[in-house]
Formats: C-alpha cells, sequence, structure tokens
C-alpha cells in the first residue's frame, strides 16, 4: 500500500485525473511512440500521459528506464518504491503531456520483499524496501569492531536467500583461459589461505542529510552511522583469480594502462532480470600491498544475510557501493560493469550540476572517498549540563591513508586542538577519537581530520555540494546548549 | 659579508656587547658545560653565551646544532646561512646567560658556494646559498613541459661538481647480498631499460608566502612558482635493486608491515660531512604500476646540474624533498634516513603547534602531498582591463591521484564554475587549464580542484596553517582589479 503523504500527491498532481486541457491516448497509441515518426518515449502512471524523451539520459537509474517505456511505470515502481517520493514525482509531472483512455490497476500488489531476515530494531531503518539501516552513531564509539547486527546496512535490491549447496562462483573473462571455471563455497573456504582483515566500509553516501542544510540531494538521508568497521575473514581475491588461471605478469601493462575492470555481479536482483553489481580497476590488485578478499566471514562469524552470505567481495579503502554482496560473477573485462550503480549512479558533479543538467557519461565512478570526521556522542542541538563531557568520534580516509591527526574547535576554527586518538589498526580501519570538554555555556563544536596526504577536510558543505549527495566530507559541526 | 640588516639586529640585540647583568666565562668554562654536573648545552656568538639546552630538540636542524657545542656558532651559521634571519637571532638571544671574555673572529671569510652552475636570470633567486630558485608563477602555463632552465630548483647545500668517470652509486643494506655493489653511470645508462615519464614535481613549501597572511612561517617564501613538469629519463629503480640482488618475493610481508625503507644521500655536502639525505618507505615500490626512477635525463637532455647531475631519485607523486639529487647511495634499513629533512624538516604539525612547543618525533615525515591548484596567469592585486581575460593555471594532487575537475568562484564560493582543463597526462602530472572570464568590475577569483580521491581543497588557510609552512593547498584567491 503505498503511504498517506503519497496517495495525497497524486490527487494534489492529478495523476488519478483526466486533464480536459490535454488530448486522450490508447494503449497502442502510447506504445507505438518508439521507433514511430518521432521516436518518442511515453510512459503512463494513473491517467496521466508523460513524453520522458528527453529525461532518459538524466534518469538516474540509467537505461532500465526503457523497461516501462510504452507503457505504465507502476510495475517498476512498485518494486523500485524509492519513486514514490514527491521530488520524483513532481518531476514526473512537468512531462505530462495527455491522459490515458482506459486506466490500468495501479494498486501495488506484489510483495518482493518477504524473505528479509531478522533485523535488530536498534538500527534505524531509513528504507525498508530495499532495506538501508544505519546503526545510531552514538553507538559507534561503544565498540572497534561494530557488532554484525548493528553494522549500517545499504541494499539495492531484496536480500537473496542461497542455497550454498548449489551455490558457485564464476570466474569468467579476459585472461582466463577456462570458459566454465567455477569454484564452490567449500572450494573458496578450503583452497585458498584464510585471511583475517580489519576493514572500515562506509557508504558513499554517508552524512548525506546534512548536504540538505545547504539544498536537499535526493537518496537515502543518512547522518553519521554509515560505516562500520569488522574484522572480515575471507580468501585474497588476488590468490583466487590466480588459480582461475589469470597470469598477472602478461597483464602488466595493460593494468598499467587501466584498461581491465574486474565486475562482479550478486544475487540480488529485481522481477525484471536485472542484478546489483559494480567494478574495480584490476590494477589496483597490482599493488602487492593491497589484498582486496572474498569474504565468508565477518567479526569471525558467518557473514550475515544482510552483509552477503555466502559471499561477498571486499575491498578497502573503496566506497561500500564497490564491494558486492552475494557475489556469484566474476568478469574480468575492458569494460565497466554495465550496472547502473557503476555507470550512474555514485557519481560525485560540480556543485553547478542539478538533475535538469546533469549528463553521467561526464564523470567517472567513485572508487576512493576522502578523509572524514564525526562527532558520534552527541548530536548537534543537543542539551549538556555545565562541567566535563567526554566527545567521541570517528575518522576515515580511502584507499588505506591513514589518519594522522584529529583536530577539535570550539571557536569556529579561530583555534584547533589535537585530540587523542584512542584506537587505530590498520590504515584500512577507522580511528577513534575522544576528548573530555569542559562546558560552561552553549558552544560550537567542529571537528576535522588529517590523513597521510595531509588531505584536509572542507569547511564547508556549500563548496561540494553536488546533486547525489555523495562523499560529505565537509567538517562536522554541531552546537551544543545548555 | 653580513647584510646590513643582520648587523643592525646583532648590534640592538646587544650580541656584540658585554652585558653588564651577567657573567663573564671563558672557552673552557663553557665547554665543559657538556659532560659536567648540570650536562648543560652553552654556545657562544659574538659576545654572548646561550644555554641552549632545551632548544636542542627544537632545532629544526636537528642534531647538527651539537657540532657547535661548547664553542661559536658561527663556523656553522657561515655555512648554513639561513641563520642571519631576524626570528633566529631572536631565539637565540632569549637563551643569553652570560658574556664571552676573549671574543672570536666571527667574521664570514669561507665561500662555500663558489662552483654552482649558471642560471637563468629569470628564475627569481629566493636564497642565493643554498641556491633556491622559483620559476615565475605567469610563465608556468606557457609549456606543459617546464623548460629545464626555468624548472624550480632548490638546493639545500652547495651543488657538487661531479667527475662522471669516478662516479659510483653504491647499494647496500637489508636484503643486498654484496656489501660491495656498486654501479656507474654508465651502467645505469645501459644494464636497464630507460624509461621516459612526464613526472610533476613541487616542493613541499610551494605557496609558504601566502601561509603568512595568517601568521609567518620560516622558510623560503615561495609563491605558486616551487613546482614544475618534465619528462624524466633513466632507470627503473625496481629494476636496479633487482639487479643488486634484492628479491622481492622474499620481502612482501615486511614491506607490508612497513618495516623497510630505502634511504638515498647526495653528494651535496656541508663543510663538517653531513650531505643530502631521505628515504621513502620501500613498500611503495610493491606497487607493480608505480615505477620510481634514478633519472639521468630531463626533458630529453642530460639532467642539469641543478638538478642532479648526474643522477638523481624520482619518486613521482611524492614531495621534491624525497628524490634525492646527486644520489650517491642507497641503503635498504630497517630506520629512516637519519637526515635532519627527513626526521625534522619537511613534516607538518597542528595548527596551534609553533616554535616553543614543537615535538619533530611526534610526527610523520611527508611522503604524499595534497590536491592543490594555482592562478598563474594573474596576480593578487592585478589591474586588469575591463572585457574579456583568459586565466590561466596548474592542478595537482600527490601519490597518482589524478585531477578529475578544477573550479572557479567569481562571489567567494556562493556558485562555482567548471574550467576546461586544457591538458593532462598521466596521473602524475599536473593539470593544466584555462577559461575566459569577462570582467565587468573588480572581482574576488578563488580556485579549487578534486582529486580522484574527491578530496578538496580546504577553504581557509587559518585552519591548515603549520609552523613549518607546509603544503599550504587552501584556495587560491585573488582579487582582479579595474
Amino acid at each position: 500500500m503505498l503511504d498517506c503523504e503519497v496517495t495525497e500527491i497524486i490527487e494534489k498532481l492529478e495523476f488519478d485525473k483526466i486533464r480536459l486541457d490535454l488530448p486522450t491516448y490508447n494503449a497502442t497509441q502510447i506504445s507505438s511512440q518508439i521507433g514511430g515518426a518521432g521516436n518518442k518515449v511515453w510512459v503512463t502512471f494513473y491517467r496521466g500521459v508523460f513524453d520522458i524523451t528527453d529525461f532518459v539520459k538524466r534518469h538516474p537509474g540509467g537505461e532500465r528506464i526503457m523497461n516501462a517505456a510504452g507503457s505504465s511505470v507502476s510495475p517498476f515502481w512498485q518494486f523500485y518504491q524509492l519513486h514514490y517520493r514527491i521530488d520524483v514525482l513532481e518531476t514526473l509531472a512537468k512531462f505530462r503531456i495527455g491522459n490515458l483512455e482506459t486506466p490500468l490497476d495501479e494498486t501495488p500488489n506484489m510483495n518482493y520483499f518477504d524473505k528479509e531476515p531478522p533485523r535488530n530494531p536498534t538500527v534505524i531503518t531509513r528504507t525498508s524496501t530495499p532495506f538501508c539501516g544505519e546503526t545510531p552513531p552514538a553507538l559507534l564509539p561503544q565498540n572497534f569492531y561494530t557488532p554484525n547486527d548493528l553494522f549500517y546496512v545499504r541494499n539495492h535490491l531484496p536480500v537473496p536467500t542461497v542455497d550454498t549447496s548449489a551455490y558457485r562462483l564464476t570466474i569468467q573473462g579476459v585472461g582466463i583461459p577456462l570458459s566454465n571455471f567455477s569454484l564452490s563455497l567449500d572450494d573458496v573456504k578450503q583452497k585458498f589461505a584464510k585471511i583475517r582483515m580489519p576493514v572500515t566500509l562506509q557508504c558513499g553516501g554517508n552524512r548525506r542529510s546534512q548536504m540538505g542544510e545547504v539544498k536537499p540531494t535526493p537518496g537515502i538521508g543518512w547522518t553519521g552511522g554509515a560505516i562500520g568497521n569488522a574484522v572480515w575473514g575471507g580468501a585474497s581475491l588476488r590468490d583466487v583469480l590466480t588459480s582461475a588461471g589469470f597470469n598477472w605478469t602478461n597483464y602488466t601493462e595493460t593494468f598499467r594502462q587501466n584498461k581491465l575492470h574486474i565486475q562482479f555481479e550478486g544475487l540480488d536482483c529485481d522481477p525484471f532480470g536485472d542484478c546489483y553489481g559494480a567494478s574495480v580497476p584490476l590494477h589496483f590488485l597490482l599493488d602487492a600491498t593491497y589484498t582486496p578478499l572474498l569474504v565468508y566471514e565477518m567479526n569471525n562469524a558467518s557473514i550475515p544475510p544482510d552483509h552477503g552470505f555466502p559471499l561477498r567481495a571486499l575491498f578497502p579503502g573503496l566506497i561500500g557501493a564497490r564491494s558486492v554482496k552475494w557475489v556469484s560473477k566474476i568478469l574480468i573485462s575492458e569494460e565497466e560493469s554495465p550496472s547502473p550503480w557503476q555507470r550512474i549512479d555514485y557519481k560525485i558533479f560540480a556543485p553547478s550540476v542539478n538533475e535538469d543538467n546533469v549528463n553521467f557519461n561526464s564523470a567517472s565512478a567513485i572508487y576512493d572517498a576522502p578523509v572524514n570526521s564525526y562527532i558520534c556522542s552527541h548530536k548537534n542541538g543537543e542539551v549538556v549540563e555545565r562541567g566535563m563531557i567526554r566527545m567521541k568520534g570517528y575518522a576515515f580516509a580511502g584507499r588505506g591513508r591513514g589518519i594522522v591527526r584529529v583536530e577539535l574547535s570550539f571557536d569556529n576554527g579561530d583555534n584547533w586542538q589535537v585530540v587523542k586518538l584512542t584506537r587505530q589498526d590498520s590504515n584500512y580501519s577507522w580511528t577513534q577519537w575522544e576528548i573530555e570538554v569542559n562546558v560552561t555555556s552553549a558552544m560550537d563544536v567542529w571537528v576535522k581530520a588529517v590523513d597521510t596526504g595531509y588531505n584536509q577536510q572542507p569547511e564547508d558543505l556549500k563548496h561540494i555540494w553536488n546533486y547525489r549527495g555523495l562523499v560529505v566530507n565537509a567538517y562536522h559541526k554541531i552546537k551544543l546548549n545548555i
């Protein structure tokens, strides 16, 4: 069922009404626009007919919008429910050119998400279908290794139910001699040395809700809890590719030229046959000190369904979206993954780019993410008592650039105090920090971190605002009241 | 000869006078303080006796100050002439505890810099002994590859005169089987494939003069011209170490733990036996896509004396100080280079750290440097005519993080315009940019760049101020007048 707010907007925007100022079309007239004289893309929603020809290339879900071309968007929206949102509906309304003669049944009648795993209610639900859950930031400093049931979840599709006895990981593509090479889960566990590694994963959209202080951005409204740290256990991806016959020496020069990508596909799919996918430039693996994994353990337990059971790719230091969960296919290719989450979403544009002028091809996929820090122990506007308080938080930088320093300012940047780093591990793991502060009156608190490349965070969100609300890493600024 | 300003300060601070409020000591009393009851470090300068015991560990030149312990600093200052500076003299004056009974001859009478090579007078002399010369920033956009005679020079010591027929590069240390392995210059040129690579070098102190807008920092007052781009030609350092018998596979795990360093020593030495040196963690070389060189060519010519003739280490993406010139010794070691330019200078501290509270051991050496950008075509305060002007500049980020975007703002950051990138090459080479701007009134222009890790520059110099004035990468902000 659609919630009341959405139903109200549908009524307000007159999607459910015949508009007398517009012509009326039947289903055949609508579907025949594609390939017709004007080669237009028309879709319907309730009684509305919309010409979305010019919007197709700006669709954040990419070419998948063409599945609905010539008919109703509802079957797709009933699955990709993020479309039932004010800004999306308002955008659609702009393209209305007519009325649909015979309305279709628009009632959501399918539940694609009826096999989701149980979840800890402490995790804050940001979206339920697909499930995106955020760790309450205040809980993050309690553990250096985030407990599995508290670890943030960013799913893009329903969680697949995997029969491990039938599960195979197939590996194909450039440099793989066999066309039918595959491994069972036991193969992955038994044929390769198990490597345990502490690695922090962070969603590319962590802290997005703060971007809204400048100007709202679509996407999940994470605060600072779309990040977690765990000890992951699994096989070295390099070892697995070697076992599939990949000869690294032969490809050194090709990698240098950044010509090969390693594509991953998950078992999480939509009802229309598309599955989650992502890719990473294969030259990242030529650094012998960098060890991506195929993990089956998370904090010494079997990896939970929400985190990719039975097998997840794990790329330390890259945004979470590249660590494909429920991975079933690996393809070495001269192309990036065709997935819209690789080619369209998870891209960053200049502050001047918006929904109306975006060109997704003009930007590269994000892999790395910049230095970031966050105050977990206190919220903006929180009321505290006078006296000593203990502030805690985290800092993290991408691609193994460790944190050299975290600084707090209580006077809007005039002075910066270096805080105590309570725990650091490898450079792929976050840094936790804390400080005792004597509160005598209401105060502003700013935090920033410095990484081993001496990158500093930008001060002001306004200057890094981007249309998709990604890698939000301006100073975290909060106000404490008394 | 000391210049008039220094002579005046020496007089003003009464270094040349007996101070009647202080006791008088003879040479034996002064030299016997070390190892004496109090184990004090006393030095003299003209008629002054100074107890510098507490200053030794804060000396930016490190333990070398102990060469002067118990006697006059003048023989050392006559060589390391950066000491004849107001702030240094004022610091020394604070430590005065007495008068020297029989004054020494303090007249500078040695010229250690009489064999310097000829230089293009267009290069701006920032210090003459040692020579530090800056390319006028306005000339940088004229060439993608900076001409050798215009390329910035940052020497730390006199330029050595090298007899190439006698020259040997010795390679020793952990993992090198022979204790007397060495190569001639012809060996380096003939035994290894010549690799040509475009690489930008940037001094760690580039743009330091702007830091002075917040608070002055000691060091060479570079504007934005301590950077240049060249095609370098030479042997792969990895190949050279392999030829010396180094077995990479044996050391993979050691490297991962960052336990080995590759030290370099130059032929540029002081009269007291100390030479320039630096080191780099050897694990950087485990990335097969990263190729440090030993270069003997710069822009297809023999490398000039000011840039390291006959052989220079070249570490793409690291601050210039790590690319040791006139390299004669390579040592693989569990220790960093003992050089003060490795262990003391070229370190970055929080804005709250200054000369009085610095602890050099608390910070790591800089290798990488953050994203930076600069407006070369116009100076701050420049007067231009109304109408179209063409602005040009560069952007660069360390460790091969290429530039994805350069943006200009003409309204103090409210809006950002993406500028045209006129040329990019490898990610180790700078990016040049330009834009046509219609000037209708006096205007502020800000530039910032974004690298492939989506690091952005910090907006405000105040927040990144550091005592040594290093990696100055805040937005470059200029005002154009009409």
